[in-house]
Order: structure tokens, then sequence, then C-alpha cells
């Protein structure tokens, strides 16, 4: 990439960034009466829903910290990341150490589910929160989530199934894959304990299982022992921004340890996801595809959602400014151009977060139980800082 | 509408029934291995999943069965009816009465849900062919399957709730519509109890808790007491189809009994729908909507499914030969028209199942865990029936 390029783009994700996408979210979703955020929101910033989704509690506040500790020490961040904080301790879990995966306005809660990510997103908040303000109590509390997630994960039979285990027992590479995220962040937080062998633990697992280099793929649900379900569409299911996602995770580890062999390992996972990925007819990145190329069963499956997007302009940047091969940096100019070309609202700022096939709007919002302030601002964020590192470098 | 019209049509949907949909489903969903049938299928029939969803068990069960009693005696369908019940009987069913919601191929039990639509697809399934067969074991298990619904149904708490009951308690829609309908062939299969009460008593629900009169809107889930939950998005979510579906349950009983007022009641739930349901830009009806106008939140909020289009259908033909009026005429002929336009497979049969907004085709498949030999062939039947009806009624 040439240091003009580099430069205008470090400046573009910035501004993006500090000038569009956070005061969306500052403006709209603190809630002064009851606390934490309210995020389901329509296009202007309305209230959708008063219910408040805790993935997306625990992901704002990660992100307020993360800034706060990354790009500037802003007053106004720390202290809304310590909203979200006191909202998450006071309301988020449930007697046992789990967390509730949806509660009231006001924090009563609603509902608690089979799966660990509430608990995930939970711990990175607590964790780079901990890290901006030196607060013990929350950095303990996320290292006793952490070992509870760890704990549950690793017992079969400690968290109740989808599916009957006596009959089918399955593993799901979202659980794998997040735990490689949640330890980096938490690594960054708290030197006190051997993180390096937990991410190993869980890459080796993502290779073990998951990654089929015969079907050029990185399976979505294989079996137990890592087998090919291919009678079922869920066996034969690829989330190419699942993957590409995946894929920036390890790869960042091997940046962290300067090891080119876990990032050339890497980097097929990243190629496969684009190829399959990637929609000849009408641009952009596809949420599901079938592996032998029957129809995928999900309805949304040709929808064009932002977060794949955001995963891959980071990926593609990553994986070139890492390698120097021409064929990342493409890929990043050809997603990024088709994604600044779709999905920013230019009337009421930040994205639009889901687009039908052809690019046309889907759904009028920005926020729901999934969508909020993560995948975009973590993209530009990063993005940002990468370029920032690769000026400081080359000067 | 004009006997001659009535006379093509009454044709028209005999021919699609018996030449094109039932040939697909009698062809490629039968399993003489491992019993039962296997309806994950792509556009040609062959499988996408071996997986065995046991609603669509149930309902291609029940569906054999009626056309058994009340289109034609053809053995086949009776054969293949007990080849459903068979299977049924043998694998559905857990120890304490209630059903399995999937199995594998072979049998074994892969998935409980909370709700009961596996238990009143297969109460349809027993009753329907122990109407046709007079098998009297089959009928009982039909009849303890319906106490056991209604059981639990009545029972505070004693279904597990998706929301912490203890925060918010909700009632929904489909629970209580669905009762009308399986009561319904029950009662058509079984002299022997006071269906007719339990009947009044399911319609008194519907009107009194979901019906808003003041928004023009059945709504899909309300309060404990009926309460309008308007702050939330599934507080403000009407589905059409469903809500088309319900509105001939209830005419349908209305028809039964001669019970003019009844009927009279209904058709406004049917008028909201077409007005709110139908898309004045595409065409077809849309799967969700917002009664106050905002973002509907489901992904799929704009897609056009045939099942809706199928229950309007015979709705608004049901409610043309009831009422005499032209409107529901004028209806029935426009989203027949448009359905005909786009759904019907012509290179293999039967109907594709799910449209982009703009009609374009959004999944290449013939049966998935809800899409199975059902809401179409049901439609073509009852139609037929009707029309059938009418004509001897007119000669």
């Amino acid at each position: 990439m040439k240091k003009k390029r580099i430069e205008s783009l470090s400046k573009y994700f910035y501004n993006e960034l500090a000038n569009n996408t956070m005061p969306f979210w500052v403006e709209h979703a603190p809630d002064m009466k009851y606390g934490g955020f309210t995020t389901c929101l329509d296009r202007q910033g309305a209230l959708l829903s008063t219910d408040k989704p805790m993935w997306v509690m625990g992901r704002i506040t990660w992100l307020l910290s993360r800034l706060y500790n990354e790009l500037e020490k802003k007053e106004q961040w720390l202290e809304l990341a310590k909203h979200g904080v006191d909202f998450i301790r006071k309301y988020g879990f449930d007697k046992d150490g789990r967390m509730f995966y949806a509660v009231t306005q006001d924090g009563r809660p609603l509902r608690k589910r089979r799966y660990l990510f509430t608990e995930t997103f939970s711990v990175i908040a607590l964790a780079e929160y901990a890290r901006a303000s030196g607060d013990g109590e929350c950095l303990a509390l996320a290292k006793r989530t952490m070992d509870l997630i760890l704990e549950l994960y690793n017992k079969p039979g400690a968290l109740e199934q989808k599916i009957i285990p006596e009959t089918r027992k399955t593993r799901n590479h979202s659980m794998t894959m997040i735990q490689i995220n949640t330890l980096q962040v938490l690594r960054a937080a708290d030197q006190s304990a051997d993180y390096d062998n937990l991410i190993d633990r869980a890459i080796e697992e993502i290779f073990r299982y998951f990654v089929k280099p015969d079907k050029k793929a990185l399976l979505e649900i294989v079996g137990e022992n890592g087998e090919y379900l291919g009678e079922l569409p869920e066996g034969r299911c690829v989330n190419p921004g699942h993957v590409i996602e995946t894929a920036w995770f390890i790869m960042e580890e091997g940046r962290k340890r300067s090891d080119t062999s876990l990032i050339q390992k890497t980097l097929p996972l990243l190629d496969w996801s684009l190829e399959l990925g990637w929609d000849r007819k009408y641009g952009g990145i596809l949420y599901f595809l079938d592996i032998e190329g029957k129809q995928p069963v999900q309805l949304e499956w040709d929808m064009k959602l932002w977060w794949p997007h955001n995963e891959t302009i980071y990926a593609t940047l990553l994986a070139h400014l890492l390698t120097g091969e021409k064929k990342y940096l493409d890929w990043f100019e050809k997603v990024l151009d088709w994604s600044i070309k779709h999905f920013p609202d230019k009337k009421y700022g930040e994205w639009l977060g889901y687009l039908h096939r052809d690019g046309s709007l889907a759904l009028d919002l920005k926020g729901n139980f999934w969508k909020g302030p993560f995948h975009l601002p973590r993209q530009q964020l990063f993005c940002h800082l990468l370029l920032k590192d690769q000026l400081a470098r080359s000067d």
C-alpha cells in the first residue's frame, strides 16, 4: 500500500469513527434514567425496543473503554464505560455466576440462554474497563467469569444442549473462536495468568476440529471429534464473515508473537472465505453458504450484513500489511469500496445493517439484539491504529 | 363468482393438487428404509437433510388421510398415511406424553421444544387417520395428546417459558389459534366429547386477548391479560398471513354452525390483514409488519412466503362464498394471480416457498423444517371442495 493511501485511509477511518459512528451512539444510547444503554434503535436513534440486549451492553462498554485506552483519553468515554460496567455488575449476573441475555429497561432479567456469549462480551467489557480505570474488582469479576466460561466449555454436559446429546454431539465454531478474542482482551488487562496457553489451545481446536483443507472451508458445526456432518445443512454451513473474523483473531496472535508460520497457516481461511463468500453477481459478501453448493436453508442466506464486511475490511488490511501480498490489498479496496457505496446512512450517520442481496436496503434500523456499536467502530478503530502503526514504522 | 369461473377453478385446483403437488411428495418424501417421510428436499426432490421434522411428519400424515377421507378413496394415500402414523407412534413420543420436534432419519430424538406444535400436528394426523381407517387406538392416542395439550396450555408454569415469567408474562396468538383447527379435526373423528365448547373457548380467547379493533389488528404477542406491549417489537408485530389463517379457522366454525354473526365478527380480521399485508410496491403479502409503522425487526420481514398466500387464497374464497361480497372475490383473484405468477416451480412441480420482496427467488428448495406438503395442498383441496359444494348448491 502506498504511503499516501495509508495516510488518507488512516485519517478517513479516524474521522468516520470519531465524527460519525461514535456521536450516533453517544447521543442516542445512554439511558440516564435506568442506567446502561438502550441500543435497539431506528435509523434516527429512536427506541424500537426498551429491552436491553446484554451482548450489546458488553460490546459498547468494551468499545468505550478501548477507545479510551488506545485512541484518546476522553473523559466522556471513560464515564460512559463506567455507566455500562455499573449496569452489567448490577443487573447482568444470575446467582450462579452466569449472565442474562436480555433484561428490561430497568434491569429485570428476561432471558438466560444456553450459550456463553453474554459472558464473553461482559468479560471484554470488564477487562478493558479495568485496564482503563485500574478497577481491581472489575478485573477480578472478569477473571471469575472467564474461569466459569472455560469450566462450562470444558465440562461435557455442563450446559444444556439444543440437540439431545445422547443422539448427536456437535461442536460449534462460535464458542471456540470467541475464546481467542476474549482471552486476548483479558490478557492485555491482566499479567497474572498464562493466557497464551489458553489461546493456543483454542487456536489448536479451531484447526483440529473445524478447518477442512480438503473442502477449503472452516465449518460452523462439526461432530464431537470434528466429523463432517455432510448429511445436514448445518454440517455443510459456511459463514464466510465469521471465518474471516476468526482468521484475523488468529493473525493478531501471530502478529503479537511474531509467529509468521501461524499467520501463514491462517491465511487460507481468509482466502477460502473471500473466494466463496464474495457475490459475483451483485458484489458484497453473502451471509451463509453450503460447502457442497446446495441451497443454504437460512432465509437470510443471501442478505448482505454490515458485520461480515467490517470483519473483511480489517482482516484483508491486516493480511496485506503482514504479508505485503497485493491480492489482500485488492480485496481490501474492493470490499471497502462496495461497503462505502452501500452501508453508510448518509442522512443520520452510522451504517445501516441489513441489505438485500442486490444491495438495496432491507431493514431501516441502527440497532437490534445483534447490531450495536461493535463491528463497525472496532473495524474503524483497528484499521486506523494499524495504519498509524504502519506509518510510524516507515518513518 | 360466475358459474363458469367456479367450474374452471374447481378443476384447476383439483388438477394442481392431484397431478402436480401430490406426485412431487409421493415420489420424493416416503422413506421406505427407516419409515416416515424425509421432507427437507431441494427443488428436484433430493435430500437437503436426513433429519425428520415432526411438524411436517404430522402435517403430511394428516393431508394423506384427509385426501382419502374427502377427495378420493385412493389406497396409496391411506397406506402412506399409515406409514406416517406408524413412524409418529414409534418415534414421536417422549415418556411424558410430549413429543419430539425433530428426530434422526432412523427415529432417534434430536430436539424437544417448549411449544406444543408437534403435538397439535400429530393430533390432526392421528385423528384424521383414525377417521380414515377406524383405528381406535390411534384415536385414543390423539385424544390423550389433545388432553395433554390443553392441560399444559391451561396450567400456568407447566411449560418452560422463553421469557422469565416473574419478569414478564405474555400470551402468544399461535398457541390459541392452533387449538381451533386441531379441535375441529378431532371433532370430525370423534363424537364422544364436547369439542364445540373447547373451540368456543379458544375463539373467545382470540377476540378477548389478541384482537385490537382500535388498532385494526390481531397481535401475535400480548400481555397476560391482553395488554398491548407497544414498547417492544414483538408487541407491535403483525403477521398478516397468520391472522388470515386464524380468520378462516373461525369462519369455518361459523359456516359449520350457520353462525353468521361469528362470520361477520371475523371478517374485519381478514380486511385488516389484507389492507396491511398487501405490498403496494411489488404485490404479494409481506411476512411481518409493525402495527405502528416502525421497522419490523425480523430479517425476513419483507419476504414473500408461499404459505400466507395459500391461506389468503382460501380465506378470501371462503369469505366471498359466505358473504357474496365482491371485495373478497377481487382479493381472491388478485392474490391467486400474483401467486400463480411467482410461486409455482414450472420445471420440477410444486411451489417454491421463499421469494424476495420483489418476487425473485430467494431459496431454491421444496422442503425444510417448516415447508412441506401442507399449506399448498390444503389450500388446493379446500378450494376445490368449497367450489364443488358451491356448484352442487347452485344445481
